[in-house]
């Protein structure tokens, strides 16, 4: 009953969440910097029944508004991203971005356009809820340490039994929606290394000590991390990205600057991969008599999705028997990082996948200057997401 | 007779040499770049009884000058360098460089000083020489490809039959000369490798081809050339002096260029470290499937002084019995380059060493921005210099 | 209802199970010389009512039963192994092994003693049966290249429908079952790589080629196969598990023998890891002028379970409601290597694994001195292998 | 005089010479096993004019003889080696070693020989020596830590002005002796470097610690430390001449043996190896997780000849005139070691070499199963010696 009419709603609504689409891609502001995207989505809950905006949540204009239900009942949690990327957008879309070098590749505009309309419709049919939806609108998804992080310190997901969210995906079918189980998206972890030898010149290397030879030491070296102490059937990335060794050709290099990503897909391998890199930096100290200095940094998580919730969002879409939806599938694990892992660290939930590749046109993978969603991927995220939250907040339920 | 008259000669002209120096120390010139010194150094033999002035030999305004004596005999070149170094001065020298950034930190100043007094006193005395003495004023002794290389190809030492030149050394004691037989200063190369792989995230190793790895690799299997192809009683160096693969920390890097600087002392060792590198760059195609492009460039060879001609200077120089001169003495092989071993692969010679090291005061090594010499050392050069010319133009001789 | 009529028979016969498999476990032979258990398998089947018994099959005494049912069906094949291992039994069973050296750790006595049993069964029930029964009694798993291979180049497979197995594991709890779609068990790869270069005398590098270095640099570069030309979410290994390098500590090694093994869960990884060795190989002749020999053998493939034959299997088992059998349950891929996969590479199939911990005291893993298994995973294997071969050849079927 | 008359009464004695090598070359013993070497050298004196002769010098059977002069004068010690080598001779000679895989493949017999028959010369002619000759017959020179430190250690350098030894030399033409003043021939030291990691099975290397690997990694940065730390107009070698890795394909090597040989020809580069070895077996530790144990000998040190007492000889053996030497020539340092080193630490002296390359036909190294000298070098030798003996206690000396 709930599901059905928050459908119907919804699907007259579709063309409102494509305006506000629209709009926000027109006017992409950058992670950290969404002055006017905040100012937007605050302003779009003024005439609304909601029960409270709260504004600036962790600090960097996030939004979290509270619906509540006319039963007591669970809490539930939905997040929806908005900033945007540093790339000049190169698509011939009517709409394309405003801002020199700023462009919503992501697709996060279209997260929080279905996030809007359907806090509107949840907010009109509360008296048909029960317990409590908190809509996040959070910044900074794309830029590390991440805004998710501020917004779970700043207490939103306190007495919220679980949490959801959804990416569009450009890369999967329009139609279809993807869920994955346990460990999901790889956690990340960057690292700088600077290794300080001494300078000297090109025909006296006993004079000197060769930063540039111990950097290439430690580069094979953490080629062993993922050969030698991952487990095979786990999954671990070490890249050295950077390696900052530019000098004369007959100096000796003094030292070297080494940046390195770092991608895992479980706690154990996160640990284990840091304490290695550690070893290997301690190692060329002893090794070549240099000295180092290793800032690294844990960002994301490793996303896990709650096996239970997991299986509650695949019934509930199910169910609900969308009809713009052919399958709900399982996925392959996937590379990228995702800082809604923080709201999963603190509660059980689930982040899934909406499929949103263009029909008859070519397609582009995200962050990519030509990237483009399907639109009809916009009213199926609002209508999934609502099959979700009236699984827990229908009234025949709790 | 002759060495005894050219001693006194000298003797009284040691102030012009020395405001000829000083009057070059302040206009400094780079490399390939010296206009107003040769200028100077043309002027100079305006209206001396040389017998040819021939400027811009070489392409680059060097300047050679001959003086035929009466009666038939050997042809000796001897060279003076004339370019400076792109360093700021930082000594409190009352004649300190007026041009900002350039300065006369090896003493080349001081070289074509005392040569241009030298080719005077020898013009004015002529008529007691026999044979010819060609003097060579020398373009950028300091930048690759070198200014020596002109002037041989330029022919001037065709005919001639033998070739000296001296260096004034601030790290050897004024007072004494030092000479080597045979192999004595460095040959030198330098290469540059551009190692192509394949960009991509870093999250995604299996898709690119990591270019920081295989330079690294690289590196590595570099240190085995002097480890293990080089005579360990030989002499070689392998440094390399740039790695530059700087990069974003999570983006696989396509392409690394590295720059290298090889020293050796022999021709073998030359062609050895040569043929290494090419075989570890091809070796990294083999193995890591880049893409790789070598250039390797031999530049100035190993310097090699003929062992009769260094005898005969020892000679002359013991039998000048240069009152400023406490010791002639061997010395150990030098690890920096000189152009002057072109001149010396076309033609038998020595390229002897003249003790400046300043007395009573720190001293400072070339190519440092308080290097300074003692001003004494450039009569002594001139002594000495005239001394192996009258050993062989000495009309007794040949 | 053959169904039930087969897990009755086979309940009463669990002594007979136990027996023949306490016989075997006495008496092991090693791979490729399973003379007696060859003879005794033949032995088995003299009196029984099968429709053919083809010894020697594939030129190492597999046997191959044939039981036809009275209606047409379709032709399944099950298979048993029966070699044992080059270890010295550490366990204090009283049926422990009489063979010095060989030993039946690995639990193929319980895979052939319930096979016969269950063969037995099969044979007096023929009147019941749809379609035919294949009994593959297979020689040599343990050993590459396998039993599995010289059966199946045999025939052993044509006419066959589908192909199933069992492997009694003592790391997984006894009363459950195990099964995984798709890629199972890792493919394996081995290879010997000679490394060729020229002794001399420690104090002379220059004289020689070093294969020590030589063959250091190989083994630091194959690390970079898993790290960087994996996919990270696929699964690989190498190891050089053998570097034979050993010589006078003064005398530089003319050759290094280096024996590695890789680890594959696909046939791109499988492919990609020897093209990279055979990269790697090359550029070492190419890097450090040494000559290699390598040959590189893939025995065993990656075990594929069919999708559709290994949901039938679940099916089957849990339709079956074997009493013994607290769950039927997925598994996570599996890092041995089984000759099985060369079935399942002809034919499509499925290869599951039967519980076997020892309850009540401590389990060690297969391949261990110490190993032993829950007999009470002897029935239950008989009986999962029933109702699979029930699933396909009751008389309701086809 | 004293000279001449030397000269004449060695050049009676040169079959007795020959005799004596032939006899001692047929009966080789190795290094600290020389029981009837010593027992030969020690009858040969027996009847002698000598005034003492100690046998068992050093715990080896070392032998020392003194031969007081008439006058008072200097103390001089004069070396001859005995030891043979675990060789087995492959020359036609027909006096080849008799002793199966023992062979005098290194001159030590001829050492021997030309020392005892100079020994007996100079006892006879004893009336016209001033001070005091000391012969060292020395045992075991081929066989670290050599018999020279033990025979130092029992003090027969005690009371002595300086030291003298020759070696002959099959890669030096006969008729010639060659010297050098200051470091000779290389020090050396070995090493043991045991990686200790932890074995398991090759498809699981998270479960184990790979020795291999870590040291391979071991390998290549130990190529770093005569590319990178040693002056390049220094010597120095390090060669891992033993990497005992050994194991089987498909499991991960739990320990490895590495051993080392290291060349120096100064006390600062034999430490600064030292060093660096040691900062690489612990930077292994630091990097790898492996435990290491390095036991690291310095065996013989550098041979450095006193330029005061290199000189003397060179004039003692020009003056001499020796009719059979046509040149006295400085020369090349060389590579091996060789522990008269020991003597010359405590005392002045100068270790020099006589030419002994076989005439007409084809020659071979030292070392080598065909080495072969020139016998005439045997009379030089002595020749040789006894000049430099006469130039300290001819009586018009001191």
């Amino acid at each position: 009953m709930l599901t059905a009419e928050l459908m119907n709603k919804l699907e007259e609504k579709e063309q409102r969440i494509i305006d506000i689409r629209r709009h926000l891609h027109e006017h992409p502001e950058l992670s950290f910097e969404e002055e006017k995207t905040s100012a937007y989505i605050e302003n779009f809950y003024k005439e609304l029944p909601v029960d409270t905006v709260d504004t600036n949540v962790g600090g960097h204009r996030g939004i979290v508004v509270t619906i509540n239900g006319t039963k007591p009942g669970k809490t539930i949690a939905i997040r929806a991203d908005f900033d945007a990327l540093p790339i000049q957008e190169e698509t011939e879309l009517p709409f394309a971005s405003k801002n020199e070098g700023v462009m919503h590749a992501c697709g996060h505009d279209g997260h929080t356009a279905y996030m809007l309309v359907l806090a509107e419709t949840l907010a009109e049919m509360k008296e048909q809820l029960a317990g409590t939806v908190k809509i996040i609108h959070q910044p900074a998804e794309e830029m590390p340490p991440g805004g998710a992080i501020g917004m779970v310190k700043a207490g939103v997901l306190d007495g919220v039994d679980a949490v959801f969210g959804i990416h569009v995906m450009s890369t999967m079918d329009t139609g279809q929606i993807f869920y994955r189980s346990g460990n999901t998206q790889t956690g990340r972890a960057r690292f700088k290394l600077l290794v300080q030898g001494k300078g000297g010149h090109g025909s006296s290397p006993h004079m000197a000590n060769d930063a540039i030879v111990a950097a290439s030491s430690f580069v094979m070296n953490c080629q062993t991390i993922v050969s030698r102490r991952i487990n095979p059937f786990d999954t671990a990335v070490v890249t050295i990205g950077s390696f900052d060794g530019k000098g004369q050709f007959n100096i000796i290099k003094d030292s070297v600057a080494i940046e390195g990503d770092v991608r895992t897909m479980s706690a154990e391998s996160r640990e284990l991969v840091e304490a290695e890199v550690r070893h290997f930096a301690k190692g060329l100290e002893e090794s070549f008599g240099v000295e180092t200095t290793l800032e690294y940094v844990n960002d994301y998580p490793v996303l896990y999705n709650d096996p239970e919730m997991t299986e509650r969002v695949r019934q509930a879409l199910i169910q609900a028997a969308i009809p713009e939806v052919d399958a709900v599938k399982e996925v392959a694990p996937q590379p990228p990082s995702e800082d809604f892992a923080y709201y999963l660290q603190e509660k059980p939930g689930c982040f899934f996948y909406v499929g949103a590749k263009p029909e008859g046109k070519e397609w582009y993978p995200h962050h990519h200057p030509k990237f483009e969603i399907d639109e009809k991927s916009l009213l199926i995220s609002a209508k999934a997401m609502a099959a979700v939250v009236a699984s827990f907040c229908g009234k025949s339920e709790s």
